[in-house]
């Protein structure tokens, strides 16, 4: 590998890199009962009393595949990267979450992982966590990545895109 | 809006930004049954049998209010900003915590996030963690935020100082 | 103290600070019953019923000893730092991890903490997660862990020897 030298934008008009995946979410909890093969985060705690409603203090640990297109994966090489993290809600009057994930990039083309960390504001169309590091092909990125709501299927699937866009770069 | 530029400060005297701001934290689980209401956090798991004296393993999700005087709000108009994001108490022999949130800024003068984490010492007058990330106003935020315990209510409150400094700021 | 300034590495093979350092975790609801005097951890969620033979879902909490030779510490002063954070495990076919912790330091020639966050992937020899923030010492630290599973006992005990790589640093 050639040494790959630090690039910084100073404009954020001007990414270094960016890319478009989407995340999609099947919570074993909620998959209709002849589907829980199909689950790929689970809740590790369960709401909280205060606000049951929204799912208060409701933790899930996800290992969940992201794709390139909106479909979800039907073969190995649909996946693009696994996104490996957790989330949990803590709206108490209305839905809210936060999250923190690795998204781990092993093809041929990508290895690497990004780390974001950032809340997820479920009311807003879009908002934004943030690129906190990044390992392997993703060495020392920093960034934005913008989360929209793309499709939701009762409690059990949720699709994001996230707009994933670098303002530091090892290229 | 005119294109922000990338300012980072090399000396840590000379934060490109610096502001402080309180912290209150409303645990429900030990707030007086008829104050229930005014809860902001919640712990979504129990103490474990290693050391519960010190509440270790206790993980408590919150989205408390933060201001910028020492009072808790009383109209919407207090409130700065909100923490939203998780701490959970790690101590075995003394009371111990670690901290991960986003501060969500949402008003006509500041619109945005920062992205905090860190160990905060209970036993150190103060203690820093680190600003990791930011969106918005303060998209692609680095600095440090200083905490120190400013007031106890019992364990049902707790009012944290911060000052936060940031070296990286798009301005 | 001398003013501190920025230095930013530009290149992956010179890093601007590197150490080695043994991670070690001693887990209260494995260890034999007459060792739990000797736990450093414990598991704040149980695993979930979608994948409880690889642990899924549970969630551990840690304050754990970190030296710079493999050896357990034995007195104080082998203790080079303590990692307060937690991992949980995400693998649904096979064990897999993750993490956000902080590496505090606290002896008269090192204080200050890294913060560190990232995906644990068991499977690998070497797996790289992300140095996102530091504070006095390490103020304003940027960088990457590489961490190898250097031993493990039955379920109780595992030890974790990292590769800690800095490219932002102030000295």
């Amino acid at each position: 590998r050639n040494k790959r030298r630090l690039v910084s934008s100073d404009s954020e008009d001007e990414p270094c890199k960016k890319m478009t995946l989407y995340y999609h979410d099947i919570l074993y909890e909620a998959v209709p009962s002849n589907e829980t093969a199909n689950a790929t985060s689970s809740a590790a705690t369960l709401p909280t009393a205060m606000s049951n409603a929204t799912y208060f203090g409701m933790l899930v640990v996800f290992d969940d595949p992201v794709t390139e297109s909106k479909a979800l994966p039907v073969v190995a090489e649909d996946v693009a990267a696994r996104a490996q993290g957790f989330y949990f809600y803590n709206g108490k009057a209305k839905f809210n979450a936060w999250f923190a994930m690795s998204l781990v990039f092993n093809s041929t083309g990508c290895r690497g992982t990004l780390n974001l960390m950032g809340a997820d504001l479920m009311d807003q169309k879009t908002r934004d966590i943030s690129v906190v590091g990044g390992t392997g092909d993703f060495f020392m990125a920093l960034g934005v990545a913008t989360l929209r709501t793309d499709a939701t299927e009762g409690f059990f699937y949720f699709r994001l895109q996230m707009d994933i866009k670098l303002y530091q770069c090892y290229l």
